[in-house]
């Protein structure tokens, strides 16, 4: 089991899998989630932007469409900078580097906005992170993020429990005080991710001099519900949990 | 079911199982969450406190012991008062009130701190009340209250799932994003308590301009779990959420 750094996006059949997904494909539209992150996004206008875990790049390019005025995005795969880099259509503003979350390093105030999409889960010092974050950006920058939900990672199957009709029972918690990576299968590969409490999410930001600006477990909007079937077992538990900071 | 104002601990059973609870009989030192809240609440010296759901009255003790200029404290049962005013050390500082939380009304910046422990989940509309608090407090005024964590909250059956030898098999989450009356089981009586997601208890808060200045799931600490046999079950589900916030 890697426990550090784990690259799995780079693996042949997990990139392909991962492609196909319908946010990787279509962008951020696609992306559930994406209406309540937008929301608590700050104005980008004349910032200086870094994406942390930017994967295919749809952040990076919103935040050029909305008038950054540089974005350095970073992501441990190769693979998934290869086809950010293909879709920029702003190569004077948007820059992409290939770097592990934990090797990155910048001068102090270094930007004004950080924003991560689905990555943190895959760190195993958040705390450090945050410490570091807050020191890269400047006074009053903001740090906005979307993680997966403690609930959700908690029990590490991060599969629903079913009964013996094969219909969904609840969702398993366990092991919620137990920190440390879980061993989850994710588009029918082994990955290695890692659990926190929602407590050790807030104390390392706060402890970092972060204020919380907002705090959000976002569920599909009704009109998804009311189209996608089966999308109504969404609202039996949290899946994501989405952060707003800001420097002190 | 009777959803509002629900005074389960009039009710002479109830009241006398609740009686037999370490924390109801030895006070905060029995009460596992104690520490964690203790470390949040704020300077009481000279402070006007509002206790909501006082109870037995431990924490208005604790606020006159600290220095509180005044202690106002309130409940829905009068058997609860009735102890609370017998065991009143301090009957120059504090002062009991029967009052459902639903009917409090003080004029504006009436208290400098307001705390409650473990009686939000009885009350329907928590936003309305954070409205409230808000002016009742003065400017930068604190707020520190504990409420069952919604993990604990959404399925309402409020017990573990069980395997076929009878084990604890994880803690069930369900129906997490539909808020609102769960007929639960306690102290082996019917009651009625509301869930509410995170998000919705920290947005009630950011919407009635409150900060939140921390916020922390207690666990057991470390030489009560190795004292007391079972209890590391505890630390498979958060229980208790507690939330320091301060006033604008």
């Amino acid at each position: 089991m890697r426990l550090l750094k784990e690259n799995k996006y780079d693996d042949d059949r997990f990139f392909e899998e991962y492609s196909r997904f319908p946010r990787s494909a279509e962008g951020l539209p696609a992306a559930g989630e994406w209406p309540e992150l937008r929301k608590r996004l700050p104005d980008f206008r004349g910032r200086r932007v870094l994406d942390i875990g930017c994967g295919f790049g749809w952040h990076c390019l919103y935040a050029a469409e909305q008038g950054a005025a540089r974005v350095l995005g970073t992501d441990i795969s190769e693979k998934m900078l290869q086809v950010a880099r293909d879709k920029n259509r702003f190569p004077a503003i948007i820059d992409y580097q290939l770097a592990a979350m934990e090797d990155l390093n910048f001068p102090d105030g270094s930007f004004d906005v950080v924003i991560s999409s689905l990555a943190f889960h895959y760190t195993p010092d958040f705390k450090l992170l945050s410490r570091q974050i807050a020191t890269w950006l400047t006074p009053g920058g903001h740090f906005v993020f979307s993680v997966e939900h403690p609930v959700f990672t908690a029990a590490g199957g991060q599969d629903w429990l079913y009964d013996d009709q094969g219909q969904i029972q609840c969702w398993p918690v366990d092991n919620y005080f137990q920190e440390g990576p879980r061993q989850t299968v994710f588009l029918g590969q082994p990955v290695v991710k890692y659990h926190r409490t929602l407590t050790s999410y807030l104390e390392s930001l706060l402890t970092a001099g972060f204020i919380i600006r907002d705090l959000v477990e976002p569920q599909p909007d009704a009109s998804l519900l009311a189209r996608v079937p089966g999308l109504t077992d969404e609202l039996r538990r949290p899946m994501m949990l989405i952060v707003a900071a800001q420097n002190k």
